[in-house]
C-alpha cells in the first residue's frame, strides 16, 4: 500500500479509511472474508464493520478472529448478519445492523456488494426453461444488491465530510460471454449496468465495478469442476494447476489501493489486470 | 427490402421467410404489433404466427386484421396467447400454441423477444429499496425471455433444413447508462449478455440483439413524460417534437432486412443507426 497517495476527490492524503462504516456481503468466505480482514486493518477506532452471509458459523468464526486482531483490540465494532440476500428480510436485517452506527459519527461509508453465486454452470442456456430458476438467481445476485445499496445510501445520505463508496464485485463475465455460464454472465452484466446508472445519477458517490480476476476460492473450484463447456472447464483447471489463479489477498490489496487512491472514474469497470 | 439478397448462412436467396413458425412477444401494440404485420407478409402459406401479449382485446384485433390481410387469406395460421410473461404459466401457454406447429413442417423458426416494460423511470436508483420491485421487473423482462427461448429451442431442435433465429429487442440502454432508467438499463444489459452467451453456446443458432432506435410508441411517451432525470426527459421530448423519433415500420423494415440477408454476427448488438 502506498503511503502518500493524494486523493483525487478530496485532496486529502489517505493511507487508511478513517472512521468508517463498512458493509460487506458474502463475508463468510472467499474474497468477502479476505476483504473484511484487510479492511479491518485500515479502519480507525470507532469504525464499524457489518458482515453479511448465509453461514452463521463461518461469520462468527470470522468475528472471533477480527475481535482478536489489532483492529478489534482498538475497538472496531463488528456486527454479523446471518441472512440470505435472496430474501427481502436480509436487506432489512442488514440495515438494522448498519443503522446502529450514527450517520454523524463516520467520515466514510463503504459498501462492498460481494455476495454472489455462480449458478448452475453444468448446463447450457437452452436448458433454462424454468423462469423461476432464473428469477431466483437474479433476486440473490441483482435485486438484493440494488436494494441494499439504495437502502444504505438512503439511511446515510450525502453530507459534507462524508465520503461514500459503493463497490460492485464484478467479473470478466460482466463483459464477455462464457459458454455454460449464462446466469453468472447475465447477473454480472446486469450489476455492472445497474451501478453505472447509479454513478451517472449520483455524481458525489464513488462507484466502482471491480473485477477481481480469477481467485482461488470455492467458486473457482465449482467452475473448474462443473462447467458444462469442457473448454471452459479445462482452461480453468489448467490455470489453477499452473498457479495462474490469484490469492484473494493479492486482489483485495489492489481493490483497497484503488479505494484509497480514489482516482478511479465512478461507474467504471476495472479489472485486476488493468490496474 | 432488397430482392436478391444472398444469404451468408445458406447461400440461398431469401426475399421472404418461407414456411416458418414465428413467435413474437409483446405483439399487441407498438413495435411487436408492427413486426407481426410486416413478418406476416413475408411468410409462405403453411406458416404460423404465435402472438403473445397481456392485452387480449388488442391481440384479437390484430388477429382480425391479419386474417383479413393477403397472408391471412393465403392460409397463414395466427395463434394468440393472452398471458403475462412475468408468470411462469405464460411461457407454458406460449409453448402450447407453438407446438401446434409440427417441427418437420417448417424451414425457419423465428423468435422475437420483444415484450418489455420501461419500469418506473420517475425515480432514481437510490429509491429502489424494495427488492421485490426489481425482482418482479427482472422476471418479466429477463427470466421470461430466457425461459421462452430455451423452451422453444428445446421443442424445435436443430435439424438439417431448419434455420433458427432468435431476436432480442434490445436498446441503446443495454450499452449506455441512462439516469433514472435503472431497471430498464439493467434489464436490457442483462438480456444482451444472456443472448451473447446463447450465441456462443449454439453456433448453429442465429442470435441478434437489435436496438430498434427511439420509436414512436407508448413507451416513448412514458419515457418523455415520466423520466425523473429532467435532462433525459427534455431531450426525449425535443427529439419527439423535432420528428427524430422513428416509426415502428422504418425500424421493423431494417430488422427484417437483417434477418433476410442473414449476414449479421450471431450474438452481436446492432443498432438501427449502425446498419
Amino acid at each position: 500500500m502506498e503511503s502518500n497517495v493524494i486523493s483525487h476527490a478530496s485532496g486529502a492524503v489517505s493511507n487508511d479509511f478513517g472512521r468508517a462504516l463498512c458493509v460487506i456481503t458474502g463475508a463468510s468466505k472467499g474474497f468477502g472474508r479476505c476483504l473484511a480482514k484487510q479492511i479491518a486493518a485500515l479502519l480507525s477506532p470507532g469504525s464499524a464493520l457489518v458482515l453479511v452471509a448465509r453461514s452463521g458459523d463461518k461469520l462468527r468464526e470470522l468475528q472471533t478472529d477480527l475481535a482478536a486482531s489489532d483492529a478489534g483490540k482498538k475497538g472496531l465494532v463488528i456486527r454479523c448478519v446471518t441472512a440470505d440476500l435472496a430474501q427481502k428480510e436480509a436487506v432489512e436485517e442488514t440495515m438494522k445492523a448498519a443503522k446502529q452506527t450514527n450517520h454523524l459519527d463516520i467520515d466514510r461509508l463503504i459498501l462492498i456488494n460481494n455476495a454472489a453465486s455462480l449458478g448452475d454452470v453444468s448446463r447450457f442456456a437452452v436448458s433454462f426453461t424454468d423462469p423461476t430458476e432464473t428469477s431466483s438467481y437474479l433476486a440473490f445476485n441483482v435485486s438484493s444488491a440494488l436494494s441494499l445499496t439504495a437502502s444504505l445510501m438512503d439511511a446515510f445520505p450525502k453530507r459534507p465530510g462524508l465520503r461514500r463508496y459503493v463497490v460492485n464485485v464484478s467479473s470478466l463475465a460482466a463483459l464477455k460471454p462464457i459458454p455454460s455460464w449464462v446466469l453468472y454472465c447475465t447477473g454480472k452484466a446486469a450489476r455492472d449496468m445497474m451501478f453505472r446508472v447509479l454513478a451517472a445519477e449520483e455524481p458525489e458517490l464513488r462507484v466502482l465495478n471491480y473485477a477481481p480476476g480469477p481467485l482461488d476460492t470455492d467458486m473457482h473450484l465449482q467452475a473448474r469442476t462443473d462447467s458444462g463447456d469442457l473448454a471452459v472447464q479445462s482452461s480453468m483447471r489448467d490455470s489453477h494447476t499452473q498457479g495462474q489463479v490469484l490469492t484473494c489477498e493479492e486482489s483485495g490489496t489492489k481493490l483497497l489501493k484503488l479505494l484509497l487512491e480514489d482516482n478511479f472514474t465512478s461507474g467504471g469497470h476495472l479489472d485486476f489486470y488493468d490496474v
